[in-house]
């Protein structure tokens, strides 16, 4: 088996496996711990195998958002009113199109039960609600809208609540220990103390499969030997996206070549090819999440305008939707403008993230002096700065509905801020799975003993992106693919002794 | 086998082989038909299977646009220079981003040749030019431009050249026999010249593979039963697009979901998922053409404004890309605005398509009134006319560059035609191939025995697109599928009588 070789290997091949056990789980991120704990608590011996030399994967290093709702207690004590049916309408809406309704449906309808088995981990969320505009919240609050919720156009369509639920920091600026990493060690504490096993610098390259098209195990490459190892129930894929692959961006996901962010290396598409080579049905292979380089504390002070000297998105917004707007529907071209009273302002702010705050690229006593700067077409930036200032001289935004807390006339001097390509982001789309977490084949029937989650799935997010859907649903549906492989049988019946076992039903 | 059911059949499996011929070609259009002749021509026993009761498929349907160019007698013939460096620069440009470069460079570098390949299989292109704005020539005109090479923002980046070969029709005006007709019948009867068998009323449904994992074989239904076709070298897959395949329209291209158009029922994925089922890789699957249902003859004449007011694609351009741009990125939300004057001189254009006519669905004594009427953000429209009409009145688009031959003020009365969600087309991604039409497993080696052209594949537009793209690359591509599955043998070796056997060289 080379390294560069993605096939399936027949279980005859395999002389001798050199692990088993009942569930094998391929990656120790998000996605790959909540399996773990599940698959054991549902009375699975587990193995994880993960790649680098310790857990965490991207999640670690993520800000540690999971998007949840509905109700959930810290919402509440917080005074924000949520339900699930307003958190699946805001999903549906803001993350698609053409999102997966039955996973959003009850992705929703157990994000309560999902926040209290978070608490139950050990994870804890602090009570307080952080409500500048911005990326995360810069000290350790534990609630702040991370999707547009609050912002037009879905403000006044869908009552909006904030869903961003950051794990407590062991820091009170964000530090090493982010929320990611506030997340993860807990759940590793619970599975060890589950009795999960793992073994590391260890790549897992193929799935071995039975005569009969069941997947029984796994084949890895470690210190350049083949390792094989067994899944006698099941094998759960949770090793993230394909965002530093970059054949497989240039084929699918073209608009963010060369631009991997908010990502690590191992996420080289690796488990969607595995699943592939048997047949697997792929989803939303072009969506992607897109950070935008540039602090929201600047952004809503000012207008973003295209390379026409056009306003497209209301500059208060969720940053990551700002992003996709620009990257997809700009062609990657955008201009800050903004007054230098309002960029003081934002400069200033004690919720900004220092390396975002971006120096002006071109200042001019009038806004046409700023328009010839650029070089924006003649007429245009002036046409729209003198529309923006006429509403904005009565509080309003009728052109994009930006909250009136942040419209102001635009004065003189004025500036503006190059964003032109200042994105970046990772993959969205992989694997199709069933809300069990079942890997699906083209033909619609899933591939027997293969499970998957987190970022090598097509998730809940279609097309659109909110921060914390994917820790959200890489844990989510990582627990249920744990139950799922741990169910599995070779005869396709859930055991009597699986179902006993489960001290935490499926549900 | 059930209908489906989309998996691989093992070779052992087959116990009588309905049909055997040298190379099976799955799909009687545009790539099979052009599969079937190159194979014929390179010595094999070729056997088409077609689902419907005859031979056309989409091409047969279609206006008959082929995108040839780099210097074709007929460009040569009617005065414009082109060159193969001009040609992949604009394709590369407009059919991205990621375009398959390889493809292009082939695609274009043998466009000539692929030519005067048409010419001799008997399809014939009138010497003549057809200038106005439009989607085809509605007379029988052999050339046309059909991808805005002549228009903002190409125009002034790459020397522009028609390349929409459109091959002659029987009728004047566009009649049951169009130039996808024309185009199909003269290849059909090379291929029947060269002793290409086709059998019909049979739906391919799954690849056969022998042990080693070569594809020999094809397996149909027919009439309720089951038939197997044997390939002793290789199979050709050229079904269509997925256009009419709901379920994966909505995990791949949800944006045009519910909108099929130019494309026909048989486009149901089939092949994509056949070779799937084998590992194949996939690309560009989110990519679709996109029809726009207005006459072009009414769009250069006026405005085209978003939800916002604001424009965002030159209206002299090729309407297809008018209809990306609004589906994609203006959220299928599109107004045209136009005077009185301008509408009734486009709407009596002897070049319109008088279905796509559209009456006006508001008129106002001024732009004001018509902004409310419609329902535009305050101000918006009035704030886009002004600027327009300024720059209108010396003749020039600052904005969007339109052509000044259609740059004009407008008037009163003013007139809005409501062109929100007037798209619809077809999908553009498929099987990943290399430049001889071999189907890419995920490995990124050639899965044996598998050729693959035509919709189906992912071609020559990654995003974009021009009218004649998919019957060119479709016809190109395909007869190298053609060449490649008759030279392929069992033990990877060309033989030298496929060699000496094959009168039309590949490249």
């Amino acid at each position: 088996m080379s390294d560069a070789k993605i096939t399936q290997i027949s279980a005859k091949d395999v002389n001798d496996w050199d692990f088993e056990a009942d569930v094998v789980v391929a990656g120790y991120g998000i996605a790959g711990v909540s399996a773990a704990i599940e698959a054991a608590r549902s009375g699975a011996e587990v193995l994880v195998l993960e790649r680098s030399a310790g857990w965490g994967g991207a999640a670690s290093m993520a800000g540690g958002f999971i998007y949840l709702g509905g109700g959930t207690p810290l919402q509440k004590a917080l005074g924000f009113h949520d339900t699930p049916e307003n958190m699946k309408a805001f999903m549906k809406a803001a993350l698609g199109p053409g999102t997966d309704e039955d996973k959003i449906d009850v992705y929703c309808d157990e994000s309560v039960d999902h926040y209290n088995w978070l608490l139950d981990a050990g994870v804890s969320f602090k009570e307080s609600y952080w409500g500048q505009p911005g990326w995360e919240p810069p000290y350790d609050d534990g609630l702040m809208y991370s999707g547009g919720e609050n912002a037009a156009p879905f403000c006044s369509l869908i009552p909006p609540a904030p869903r961003g639920h950051v794990p407590q920091m062991s820091t009170k600026r964000t530090g090493e220990q982010g929320g990611g990493y506030m997340l993860m060690k807990p759940l590793v504490e619970t599975a060890e103390k589950l009795g999960v096993h793992a073994e590391y610098d260890l790549r897992v390259q193929s799935l071995v499969v039975d005569d009969a098209g069941r997947v029984v195990g796994v084949a890895s490459r470690r210190y350049g030997k083949d390792v094989y190892a067994k899944a006698r129930r099941g094998v759960v894929l949770a090793m993230g996206s394909f965002a530093y692959n970059e054949d497989m961006v240039r084929q699918n996901a073209p608009r963010i070549f060369g631009h991997p962010a908010a990502s690590i290396e191992a996420h080289d598409g690796r488990a969607i090819q595995m699943g592939q080579a048997l047949g697997a049905e792929t989803a939303h292979m072009d969506a992607t999440e897109v950070a935008f380089f540039c602090d929201p504390q600047l952004l809503v002070r000012g207008i973003l305008v295209n390379a026409r000297g056009q306003r497209y998105i209301t500059e208060d917004t969720y940053p990551g939707r700002i992003g996709q707007a620009t990257l997809f529907h700009q062609d990657n071209q955008a201009f800050l403008i903004i007054d230098e009273a309002a960029f003081d302002e934002g400069f200033a702010s004690e919720s900004a993230t220092p390396e975002l705050l971006l120096q002006p690229t071109w200042v001019g006593e009038t806004t046409g002096d700023l328009e010839v700067e650029i070089g924006l077409p003649a007429g245009s930036l002036q046409s729209t700065v003198e529309l923006y200032n006429r509403h904005a001289a009565e509080g309003s935004d009728p052109l994009l509905g930006k909250n009136p807390r942040w419209v102001k006339p635009l004065g003189t001097p004025i500036a503006a801020i190059d964003l032109r390509g200042r994105t970046g982001g990772f993959t969205l789309g992989g694997l199709r799975t069933d809300v069990d977490s079942r890997v699906l084949h083209v033909s619609g029937n899933p591939i027997p003993g293969l499970f998957a989650a987190g970022r090598c799935t097509s998730g809940v997010c279609a097309g659109g992106y909110a921060s914390g859907t994917s820790l959200g649903d890489g844990s989510f549906f990582g627990r249920r693919a744990g139950v799922s492989a741990a169910q599995e049988t070779n005869d396709h019946q859930v055991t009597a002794s699986a179902r006993r076992a489960n001290p935490m039903p499926l549900g």
